[in-house]
């Protein structure tokens, strides 16, 4: 079967880093316990395994993990979610490498430009090149197209709107581009030397694709864009239509995991359309706080403006021995999501195991 | 002039915390110095504040900093962009709090249905809810029909795919929704109540379109969505496009930051299409280790299958007196991206600093 590996640095006492390990692997492609598997073929095709262990400083360890491939296909949102998907949200871990196998790797487009593109655009087949950024934010399109000119009869290479820069009413993005456009090209023109407007592509998938055409349509052949505010299959899908563009990316948001999850599902999830955030619930596999999952919950139900309120699931590592103690904490608007602790059953004992979750549910939440 | 107020927790000493709280207001809005402002009216209308510090913890302060509303308008990716973009990258910063004014979060339209519509839709108006998740993957779709025929017998309210669940091989989309949704209506009317199967969207804004519209075909009314890992703006586009379904939002991913620098953008963005891969410089204003820049220039122009090279664009705090330095760290096939330390000259002078840029680049890249 064909595998991709992936590596992560994970913190743990030598005495417990096999377990460790071993229970990334499982989070990472069958996200149950091993009783809850009961097909050889599942054990031995889709469950992914732990090749290597190193030591790689005190108390860490360097894990090479083989998923497999079938798991993932060749969708790049599948591709993140089985490699650093539930696992980011251990400390402990810190996502560092993958390898790709061959077949897999030929599935994605890479750079359509890349430096030799780049230089091949820019008549600059060795030098280094030069970029600026144009800010502050807040400057109307003309004084940006001014500034584009000046930069551009500097000789500088690439003039970049700053990240900031979207489609503010003080620059709106469509007379914005046409702006820089004509500006670039009349210092072109000057200099006689090749330099770029970049404009920032920034916005829902629809607006990503509007924004595209205009610039495309105004002569634009390099374009910004944050692939992590944007969302990193949002911006494959750009890449995939708009492949003439050389793609400029932005670290912004890249950081994101210190948001807090009280603040990440209980309001932002909520506030873009989230009817339920599922959260990983105190005492389990990934323990937050349980004053931030009270925090959460009070969050995803608290009056905001018109907006209406969110259903919270507490999830990850649930039993049923823990029920009453759940809808105690977390009163009767709450959904209980168990998984594996369901799974360990099948067939007619799966069945009688999950009318017992059922049961003890309804009968916790009579008593409430 | 309206603005949204972004809460921070920030660790720094008391004698600087003032310094830290104005550095972050500064990064979050212009971000650039305050010589590199020439317009009054933006220095008034545009550039964030520092509203509140107060202190927190030992060596920890909450910090609210206020947001023109202009400088974001109504997109979920600038939203996102403006409160937790660059700053998400320092380590001693967390991000805990927003409030929006009244006309930008109505322009928002959280939960489509929320508790009241779940419970609606589930004929249980008080009662606490259950929720499955069908695991392991791996499964066929006449598998997982029968395990959620099975968990719907049971009385379980809503019945999800595992988040590792998407488009396999062995349980295509389409044909695993059939079945499902053939094997629960079958269970809903055996038992005389309302159960639900929730599938997992997953993939690229075109993929998610595509089976949100299977979805919708086969009757599915609840479905499982990971915002981080389709982006937070394609769960927006997907939400406002098929207001129909129940989300359920799932955590995967939400702990991204702690993917390695090197790997984030010198492979995954490469991967995914990104010509040029901008990351924050060491030694400038976020200080990214030496080595992890020196490992992020070399993954982005190693060989790697048949992928072409990304060209490295160090940037965020670099000047003019850093050239050489630079160069002679990074090599030729690099990009200097240098912003506000350009723009504290304006007109002829910016014209000037700027060909100053251009020239020193050239003439360190003539004797590399």
């Amino acid at each position: 079967m064909s595998r991709l590996i992936a590596t992560y640095l994970i913190d743990a006492e030598p005495d417990r880093i096999d377990e460790r390990a071993h229970a990334l692997a499982i989070e990472q492609s069958v996200e149950c316990p091993d009783e809850a598997i009961h097909d050889a073929r599942i054990r031995e095709e889709i469950v992914a395994r732990v090749t290597s262990i190193e030591p790689a400083g005190e108390r860490r360890f360097r894990v090479d993990v083989a998923i497999a491939a079938a798991t993932v296909g060749d969708d790049p949102a599948q591709l993140i979610n089985m490699m650093f998907g539930n696992c980011s949200m251990w400390d402990e871990v810190r996502f560092v490498g993958f390898e790709l196998p061959p077949a897999m790797l030929a599935a994605f487009p890479g750079p359509r430009h890349g430096i030799d593109g780049i230089r091949a655009l820019l008549r600059a087949p060795r030098r280094p090149l030069t970029a600026a950024a144009m800010k502050p934010q807040g400057m109307h399109a003309s004084e940006l197209a001014a500034m584009c000119r000046t930069l551009a009869l500097a000789g500088v290479d690439v003039i970049k709107d700053d990240h900031g820069i979207a489609n503010q009413s003080y620059s709106p993005f469509a007379e914005r581009v046409r702006a820089c456009q004509a500006a670039i090209r009349e210092a072109v023109n000057a200099t006689g030397r090749p330099s770029f407007y970049a404009p920032h592509l920034i916005g829902t998938p629809r607006t990503l694709r509007a924004h595209a055409r205009i610039a495309r349509d105004e002569g634009v052949r390099v374009v910004l864009v944050a692939p992590m505010v944007v969302g990193l299959p949002a911006f494959r899908d750009l890449v995939d239509e708009f492949p003439d563009f050389v793609y400029l990316a932005h670290p912004s948001f890249s950081g994101a995991a210190r948001i807090a999850p009280a603040l990440l599902f209980g309001r932002l999830f909520r506030l873009l359309g989230a009817d339920a955030p599922i959260f990983v619930n105190y005492g389990g596999r990934f323990a937050y706080p349980r004053d931030e999952c009270a925090a959460l919950a009070a969050n995803a139900r608290a009056p905001w403006g018109n907006l209406r309120t969110a259903l919270p699931i507490p999830a990850g590592g649930m039993r049923l021995d823990r029920i009453d103690e759940l809808l105690a904490f977390y009163g009767p608007d709450t959904t209980l999501l168990i998984g594996g602790n369901l799974l360990i059953a099948e067939g007619d004992a799966l069945l009688a195991r999950a009318r017992e979750f059922v049961d003890r549910v309804a009968a916790a939440g009579a008593t409430a």
